[in-house]
């Protein structure tokens, strides 16, 4: 159990230890230290021990840890042991990827349905799944009861969007508009995704990357 | 121009601040206090002040911040003002979405080409080019000198094929293989994206906000 409130950059690295785990435990591995998971992670392993230490501490003096012991403990702080339904908003490229792509079931996420107010994609297949209409969102989920929306919507109708969702019952959001969705509601969980500031980010570290190999130039 | 050197949390706001900007641009306004930028984006106007006086600051007291002014400079900061010359390995659903969604041109990159080793995808068109023949890339590579790879491919070839690239003068690693590239070499960049981390995230924000809401009921 977390011990008190943990910061949210040590969240953030949690994801990622449990993606390496995973892999881990895939491999067979019954047990690592902290000394060999840092070198595979990059990370230090005091950095290790001090972000596990945030929730309890999983390794043991001289053995380290248990592979398959810290995969589940860290699956059941993310939550991914707790089941979600999600419908999908927006049948563009984007949508239709992120709908082929993501392993829902390893987190525990059902995908109830996917929606599009294109009259050209209503209808399509995607992985087996008819896009509906947004027109039937409403009724949709007033009988389905999703609690994650995954928005892939252009911006101008997030918002309002989203504000009709919340009060079907959604409380989760992962969005991929090209929008900041801030939303002013008690329990509810927003992770806004943009892959352009992240190739933005690699343009500032290429630009970076190059001024300090050229300054090695003499 | 930064002085000295700038933490990395801040450089990953940056492609925020120049989105917003960017917005800000589009609908005609011409400056704005960091009260009034603080609103918009949710951050504190001393976060602002602060994270821009990094860059040697560029408000005026009572006149608040020029918009097209900050835009460029942190555009220039960030490198967007550069070129790039970018392939793209992986044309599957995924590949595909990031050739069509994203807006290169930008952050002045220009995609040259799309590469896969599956025969039913090579000679298929994506956005109206054609997707390669991976057995070709080391060609193209050496004719058309690359220096961004975008990877959406297996993380089983994902290694082997970035060290190929590297020695083909590739710089930058946008990789969204399910895979921590980790490259050796001095001066190369890589930003990984993995997008199923975003959504466990998400899925401990839902259990917290949840958490949250349960204590507020006596």
């Amino acid at each position: 159990m977390p011990k008190g409130s943990v910061s949210l950059s040590v969240i953030r690295r949690l994801p990622r230890y449990h993606r390496f785990l995973r892999d881990l435990l895939a491999a067979g591995t019954v047990r690592i230290s902290s000394g060999d998971l840092s070198a595979k992670m990059g990370l230090t392993a005091s950095q290790i021990r001090q972000d596990l230490n945030c929730f309890g501490g999983f390794g043991q003096q001289g053995y380290g840890y248990n592979v398959k012991d810290l995969y589940e403990e860290i699956g059941r702080i993310l939550g991914l042991d707790q089941t979600h339904r999600a419908i999908l908003l927006g049948a563009g490229n984007l949508g239709r990827a992120i709908a082929l792509h993501m392993d829902f079931a390893l987190r525990g996420i059902t995908l109830l349905g996917i929606f599009d107010s294109d009259p050209s994609l209503v209808g399509t297949q995607v992985g087996g799944m008819p896009v509906r209409d947004c027109a039937g969102l409403a009724d949709f989920c007033a009988a389905h009861r999703p609690d994650i929306a995954i928005l892939c919507i252009p911006k101008e109708s997030a918002n309002r969007t989203a504000a009709m969702l919340v009060r079907h019952g959604v409380r989760g959001f992962w969005n991929f508009s090209h929008y900041d969705l801030a939303l002013d509601y008690e329990g509810i969980a927003v992770e806004n995704v943009h892959l352009g500031d992240s190739l933005s980010t690699l343009c500032f570290r290429l630009k970076e990357a190059g001024r300090e190999s050229e300054s090695l130039v003499p």
